[in-house]
């Protein structure tokens, strides 16, 4: 049974890629106008009553970390409610929870949660400079996230006999979905050997086992199911959700070859949204590195642990697969604004649910689309929501 | 009535000051001890089924912003869901609220709002130029906090007639009340002399009218009130909220002699607590700067516009006053841990309400307390909660 207290009416983005003429107030505009315009019967937004903003990075990259209270103003909703909600690579996902919450809580009836994230306007090295100034402890290292990740697939290949060649089909999948998406960063297809020869990043990981550093914005609208028929007759509900903390720095994992924080927030999101894993139809996961892919399928109970790589291989995970993952290109293709990225799994989760996601589109039967990001210096953080057309 | 479906049993706080030998999550330890040992009933840390973190500046004062996952492993709660909500200097109130709305929804029983702030370690010339590198629109010009407050003070003496005496007689007050309060980061009492007297920092602000930068955490545990009889006999009630945004810059402010996003609040608070501002026995209000204080009381309608000066300087606010402001020493004397503050002004609303404050405890009438903050580059938001005895 769907928890059944929040429904999803509108939702969209902005094309995402290196936004240098964009500001941060305009990208949140953009995707504000995608998810208005998408209401089945209309939209206006002085019906939103308050919004949850999730930008990850706010001071680091060139804004203020103060969206909360700067993007009403620049989406026309000055005076509204806005919060700031933040949770690294997940706190797009986080905050659509949060902003379901707001709704079942009674409340607000109508709530905007919107994802904005800047990325391109500062180089790579002073966002790194800038980390080790505040004295992080990780990159001050010279922990980047590959080498955050790195270990986990070493040790899923000295376990799993998982290849190169696997990785690159996760790369080749996404590459493949997101020539299809008229919103994705990336939209060349690449092949096998394109990957497993691009520039090595840190072994096994090349460049086209990494996500980029994107630039975009995401939006949906959500409502109090009792007022759904005011927006549309084919209407997704949120079924559930699952968050989870672990430990969060690599040295006290007691596993390279999973996530624990996915593991337990995927139990949590199955209990409240009463599904299984084998009724989930599509999902949106996070494909930070080709590795991440491989171990969220496994951690996420679509594949048995340690057959994710031959699992991708095989297909399973593509469109027509057994079990559609990442139709949107996912982070390879679509790309990684961080705050936007979990707003727009979601998207991409309730097109695919109304059957709108056009040359992506997976085959619906059972009614459920599972978004997941994983996040934090060593994956401390899993966030996990479940949409579902069933009432 | 009020709202009525959130009950806060527990809180607790370090005591504020600079705290060098604590890092942030030893401080967030802290504060949560003290919020679990604060409980009538005593109780169980693994009760606590989600928590929400507020602080404001983690990539600029040293942390990396992501609290939301390494404070649980920290606590001793590794593994619950823990997200991080940030709105500028209303953070800590605005997690309560988000907190409150997570109870509400049925999702979760038991929550835990933390905040916690560590802002001495860098110095603010660091914070300053941290700040300035991020391509900061407002500071990079100079306006530092106390030139964003001061235009409204030079206003209300303009227009109101409100002098540097009236001013000072807030620092008096809230400097008498921190000396009675042992988590109070300064705790002597002052003069008006001393604050007339005090170093300028920007006419007609002096040292003794700005807040000290602190270091600081709190807590307080909310409970679905179905279940606060397992914890206290003796409970207080989330009685409703508001928030609301304004235009963030001051060239976009249409007066400078109230702030708007507080009087928006005021009303949505008022409203869903089904309250006047007559029948708040005390409130915690943002006084950053002595005039910000003097604007809050008004805007709160707890005096009436132009009045707030004589208010203060006739001791209508004091601990025995008509609306006893501050209690706890407030932002001036207590210090101003952003992330921690509106956490912390809820601890002493709950202590007031239950006649738990000691030598600075006011008389508790229709058993109502507010507590606010507003934020932001220019007052662009603004979060008050109401705390109420009435079930």
């Amino acid at each position: 049974m769907a928890w059944n207290k929040v429904a999803v009416v509108g939702g969209g983005l902005i094309k995402f890629g290196e936004l240098f003429e964009q500001s941060y107030e305009q990208m949140a505009s953009g995707a504000f106008d995608a998810a208005v315009a998408s209401v089945d019967k209309g939209f206006d937004p002085q019906l939103v009553e308050a919004a949850f903003v999730a930008t990850q990075r706010g001071t680091l990259w060139g804004q203020e970390g103060i969206g909360g209270n700067t993007v009403p103003t620049a989406i026309g909703l000055a005076g509204i409610p806005c919060t700031r909600v933040e949770n690294a690579c997940p706190s797009g996902s986080d905050a659509f929870r949060v902003g379901a919450m707001a709704v079942a809580s009674g409340v607000h009836d109508v709530v905007l949660v919107i994802g904005v994230e800047k990325m391109r306007d500062k180089s790579g090295d002073e966002g790194l400079l800038a980390r080790a100034a505040a004295g992080h402890p990780v990159y001050t290292r010279g922990e980047t996230a590959p080498v955050l990740f790195a270990p986990f697939a070493t040790r899923h290949m000295h376990e799993f006999g998982t290849t190169r060649e696997m990785l690159a089909s996760v790369a080749v999948k996404n590459h493949f979905n997101g020539a299809r998406n008229p919103n994705a960063h990336f939209k060349n297809e690449i092949t096998i050997e394109d990957a497993l020869k691009s520039a090595p990043v840190c072994h096994p990981l090349h460049l086209l086992d990494c996500c980029p550093q994107t630039d975009g914005a995401a939006a949906v609208l959500l409502v109090n199911p009792d007022r759904v028929a005011e927006f549309t007759d084919d209407p997704v509900f949120v079924a559930g959700f699952g968050v989870a903390t672990d430990h969060p720095y690599l040295h006290e994992k007691n596993t390279f070859t999973g996530l624990r924080a996915t593991t337990m927030a995927a139990e949590r999101a199955y209990k409240m949204a009463g599904v299984e894993p084998g009724q989930i139809d599509c999902a949106e996961v996070h494909d930070c590195f080709t590795i991440t892919e491989i171990l969220d399928i496994e951690d996420l109970g679509f594949v048995e642990k340690g057959k994710g790589g031959v699992a991708s291989l095989e297909g399973e995970t593509a469109i027509t697969g057994r079990i559609p993952v990442n139709t949107s290109g996912g982070l390879l293709a679509k790309g990684h604004p961080i705050g936007a990225t979990g707003v727009a799994q979601i998207v991409e989760c309730w097109l695919q649910l109304r059957g709108q996601a056009e040359e992506r589109q997976a085959e619906i039967r059972n009614g459920f689309a599972l978004q997941h990001n994983v996040g934090g210096r060593g994956s401390g953080v899993s966030v996990i929501n479940i949409l579902t057309t069933n009432r």
